[in-house]
């Protein structure tokens, strides 16, 4: 992928300065998901695992709002026609959207603005970061269209962001929250006015792109890596992980810029 | 189990319109538990299983408290004069409780009103939803009866409801908290004064029960399953649960309804 | 171990009524950590496993401070020129000091005041408890030395703390946080004026230390062998761990006590 030409059908994207940014672009449906756009952003996440020069990626809200989910004719419709095969095909294919927005080095930077509901709230779970306008509604509305709650990764992920006793309760009532409740639960990091929102993560965006981007990376894979691994394991796999970026040159320009009295300008590797 | 006719010795239980509500029933000592009560409820939450009309369950207080835990007379007593496989016989039942709770596929809505202590707090917890009148005083006791804080699973589920270091406070001191502090850190979804409690729960348990059972059923098996499973292998599994789903009727349903500007109404199959 | 008599060359050491108090001691640079220290921490928290009377331990602050991390000079430098096999003998080193911590069975209660950065935060993370004054600043400032936040466990302890977005979002930018933030996410389980913090922290150890201290290091062996277990394995686990503690003599002791109405005298065995 070359971020500077990359140009997707199905979604916006822009880059500079080693952030890219990735919008849904349909606000007069509040931008619902299709299936071509889970499939090109399962591929553009996929992609960016290769891209050193990305070092963070802004996911924003366009027209007051972030993102709708599925989209109820292009979308819910087929599923309900469709045969068991086919309907696990679409499922891995969402989970697949997941997947690569946790493998992809880059963290993440959600900004949610309005309507963040469904596949779009995952979008925004998967994320690393979250900041939102004061104006988010959030919801994980699956039960309330006859499905389960365990979607693309939110009965394993959400626990793990606001608690297992507050995500139960979102799973089964498919219940709305607001920024609020969502800074209150560790949901969302940060809350800004909605005019100041999209500035506000490009600003959080840049500031991890001048980062030490190699190591970053490697903050984010142990984050997966050590999901589910015993505590004795997971302190022997930061040994190792800590150890290679020690031999990276941006922690020895670290140093010699403290030697220095200056600040560490990072390179990524 | 028929629901409409089962009369539990031990405990007592209602039947209404897909919710089952049960309480203990000494009031005049709290409600504790005996080695009966502990069977019954652990073969009542077995039964669960297979019990596909009750949707939802309550567990409710009585007389101004929920549970004071095992019985110092009839529980506590004994167990100081116990053999080895006496004592494990017995908390493998009390874990065997636990473990029953959590596989039915009914979520549970704990309604919390003054003493939930002990065993008392550790079935508040294995519920999936916990509500509180402002009078609730939760403790995980154990300490201060000269046993350990890992009682019933509370190791392992507390420091996923409440985060690791208020779990570690609360197991290492016994100490009481109050429905407010429960409500700040995830433990209680809701505090509401205490005349008002069990409508309030019962209200939640019927909004569960009109909803789509069996994907319900799903996410309450799914966030035990993935408790442990990697990312990824909780992503293909959520992929496989929820194809599952969208082969119900009730995922039809609910298409149908929003085509049709209608409410839809679930039927759990 | 002999607690009365110990005497470490790299930090202090006291030892009262079951409490052991442990403080760095280089105040003028705000307590770092340097090889020595290091290695004879890892091997004193390692000797605390056989040492029966010790039932408590605080991790104290001095001279206004907690600890600022790996020596610059005597650290950081030398590890820019170091070979991986030296560098990954200085990580798991560094490793083996976390997980010393959490294999001894004593409770360990960190006394936050002031500076508490990289490795200081991580001694803080790796303890039970965590108490602060108004003037904490906590940071796991990895990222901004250009290393990556899998620091001696972060990526694996610090969600279950307090939240996976909120430690994203510490990991990934390397920024301070005080101790209102810490109070309010889980990370302290107090916040006291400074002149009273470590008398506060020795209160909460001798409280601990006059509490069944087998059971209590039984609750911190389970709290870290449960991390990754099924829920199933997790209740299972409990129910042989807290059987065992039921043929404690203390167990036999509280019962004894509520009987006579006195306040159970509990001995740790």
């Amino acid at each position: 992928m070359n971020p500077e030409s990359f140009s997707p059908q199905h979604f916006r994207w822009s880059f500079d300065a080693g952030v890219a940014r990735i919008t849904l672009d349909r606000p007069e449906r509040k931008n619902p998901l299709t299936f071509e756009s889970y499939a090109e952003l399962r591929d553009a996440f996929r992609a960016l695992a290769y891209a050193r020069n990305v070092k963070a990626v802004v996911f924003g809200s366009t027209g007051g709002n972030f993102c709708s989910g599925g989209d109820v004719h292009e979308i819910i419709r087929p599923l309900t026609r469709m045969s068991m095969p086919e309907l696990l095909d679409f499922t891995r294919m969402t989970g697949d959207l997941v997947k690569a927005m946790r493998a992809c080095p880059q963290p993440i930077v959600a900004a949610v603005d309005g309507v963040c509901v469904g596949a779009g709230a995952i979008i925004a779970m998967a994320s690393d970061l979250r900041c939102a306008s004061p104006e988010a509604k959030t919801a994980f509305l699956f039960n309330r269209v006859g499905l389960a709650g365990c979607d693309m990764g939110a009965c394993a992920m959400l626990p793990r962001i606001i608690g297992h006793g507050r995500a139960s309760e979102l799973l089964f009532f498919g219940r709305s929250f607001s920024a609020e409740e969502g800074k209150a639960w560790g949901w969302f990091n940060e809350v800004v006015p909605a005019d100041r929102l999209d500035e506000h993560a490009m600003e959080a965006a840049r500031r991890i792109a001048t980062g030490p981007s190699f190591a970053n990376g490697m903050t984010k894979n142990q984050l997966n890596m050590e999901w589910n691994m015993s505590l004795e394991t997971a302190i022997e796999a930061e040994a190792q992980a800590q150890a290679i970026c020690m031999q990276t040159r941006d922690f020895e320009r670290a140093y010699n810029a403290f030697v220095a009295k200056e600040k560490p300008v990072f390179e990524g590797d």
